[in-house]
């Protein structure tokens, strides 16, 4: 008889172990690692009553401004196990939901988590996920209290997650609707590289290597929400954001739209960093225009209010144009001449045609 | 040249006109048929500022205690379109997460919805599908109040709803962990016909016809979330529920392991009613006690308490069987012999063994 050993033991997987032993492990997981998160959240006001295992989450509220939002990672469609790791992913699924509370300019609170599993997964990879999950909660806020798992032929994450606004008698949200002629715009950290980081990861002729890859697959994996520079443009007494998801000039877009207004862009002022000019050479542009996935600040107001938060934020910041009267997003070069920009559109159900 | 005539015309899918056309045709829907839901919830202290269109929805809460849950519907794997039309997909995607508020004896309040997509949908069909949505929020509570829509090779809705406890100095949840020995356990309404009504559906060799198959397929499609009963367990002091959605077995499991006690059922007593009884004579028993997704509340709390309740609220209550000491639960026949119970564990991730 030849004994099992660990190389030859094979790794379980959610169906030998089925829903209720899995919520088991990420549940336990949570109670290790995610403590800290909770405990801030009391902070803002907050405390949780129940976590996993009802029919629902609860917590004490303060009464004040909340949010509420969702974002989903179908894979195949929004990551590949190929070039997103189990901890990097989870890492995501949390930041890009962190991202959009940061874009309402509020303090993330608690999230629940669905996810649609085949069972082929592996249990430690989920776990591992979790971890990821709770990492980057513990690094930025928000907490997981809860969520819901099924059966699924595709794999996905979802997260649900509240936020709260400042708690001052008139709460200001960041808002897409609030953009006027006359405004800067500016937008935070740089531009492109997680497309870029997407593109080195896929691309397998492409031969990019050392630090500039492992910039730009961070960029990819592990955006950082930018939940402290959010309350800081409240503060400071922005009105206009969003955060770029599905790249600059699209977002911008979508500002102008709800806006009423039109936008400037100039090429020569976009953050594009060393890496991904150097990776890059001839497309850093398209990139930094329209990569998307930046989870960058996209926000806009008076020059002089713009200029200010540029120089408070721990973040870089860079004013790269104008809102103006019309309704369109135009990119002007370093001589002021009009590029054409093929919208990606990032349309994610229309067909190619 | 022949005329395209309206015949012929092919109803245009979600790849025909994107995400964002489509997500306009929703949010118009929710503008036409929403308000009157959205308009309620604001009775109970709160009150919207956003609904879709920014990163996230945003409304003005009162302090209180909150609860926030999540519940998914597969394609495939939780609904067929064969048996579940669009507008009843629609009102069973909201009704299940209705039923976790209730469940937790809460007032419904916002929601957000995520719709993974594959592109050859219909977009009438998912116009209709929020029909059904808002027809449920309209008449039981709830709003939606924004979401996302992502592509997806399998087809999945996903909502994440908000609720709250009711506005007292010390309020109570409808918790699992709080059965005690002694106890009586009840059940709202009717067992096992939803698992009728998608066996009378789905097996063609059955012939089960008119009232009956519309009795038991409305129970599947259209199940009715327990909102004002929840409501009224509270009120009346009751401290422990949990909806019926995995099976009564299996739920009233789970009420056991969360409070440590065990269970004893009178199957004379279910109540499974004469469309059950009459389409499947040998096996309504086996439906009313594993089916699932009933969508009714069980229940627990002193007899005396428990009766109060059973005659005042407004669907029928079943006296069903009593908390004990102890961790399984039994099932007993009127002569008090033990049933031998197929736990259908409805692990939905666990393979069969």
């Amino acid at each position: 008889m030849v004994p099992i050993t660990p190389s030859i033991m094979r790794c379980m997987d959610v169906g030998d172990i089925g829903e209720f032993e899995l919520i088991d492990r990420l549940a336990a997981t949570i109670a290790a690692e995610g403590k800290a998160s909770i405990a801030a959240i009391e902070g803002h006001g907050f405390r949780l009553r129940l976590a996993v295992g009802d029919d629902a989450a609860a917590w004490d509220a303060r009464s004040g401004v909340q949010v509420l939002t969702t974002d989903t990672m179908v894979e195949g469609v929004h990551f590949d196990l190929a070039y997103t790791g189990w901890r990097d992913l989870g890492w995501k699924a949390v930041a890009v939901n962190l991202s959009d509370v940061a874009a309402m300019g509020c303090t993330p609170l608690y999230s629940i988590v669905t996810l649609g599993l085949r069972d082929d997964l592996p249990v430690e990879g989920l776990v591992e996920m979790y971890r990821g999950m709770l990492d980057v909660s513990g690094r930025i806020g928000g907490g997981i209290v809860g969520g819901d798992v099924v059966r699924s032929p595709v794999f996905f994450v979802t997260l649900a997650m509240q936020g709260v606004a400042a708690d001052t008698d008139d709460p200001t949200l960041l808002t897409r609707h609030s953009a006027s002629a006359g405004d800067a715009v500016a937008v935070t950290g740089h531009l492109g590289c997680s497309a870029g980081g997407l593109r080195a990861m896929s691309d397998p002729t492409l031969r990019i290597a050392g630090e500039t890859k492992a910039h730009l697959e961070a960029a990819h994996n592990r955006p950082v929400p930018r939940v402290p520079e959010g309350l800081g443009l409240v503060a400071h007494g922005i009105t206009t954001a969003m955060d770029v998801s599905d790249g600059l000039v699209d977002d911008l877009g979508k500002i102008c739209a709800a806006s009423g207004v039109g936008a400037v862009i100039h090429s020569d002022r976009l953050p594009a960093d060393r890496y991904l000019r150097e990776a890059f050479p001839d497309d850093w542009l398209e990139l930094a225009l329209g990569g998307g996935e930046d989870y960058e600040l996209l926000f806009t107001g008076s020059p002089e209010l713009v200029r200010r938060c540029a120089g408070s934020l721990k973040v870089p910041v860079s004013i790269i144009g104008q809102i103006v009267q019309g309704s369109a997003v135009k990119v002007l070069d370093g001589r002021g001449q009009e590029l054409e920009v093929r919208s990606r559109g990032w349309d994610h159900l229309a067909r190619s045609r």
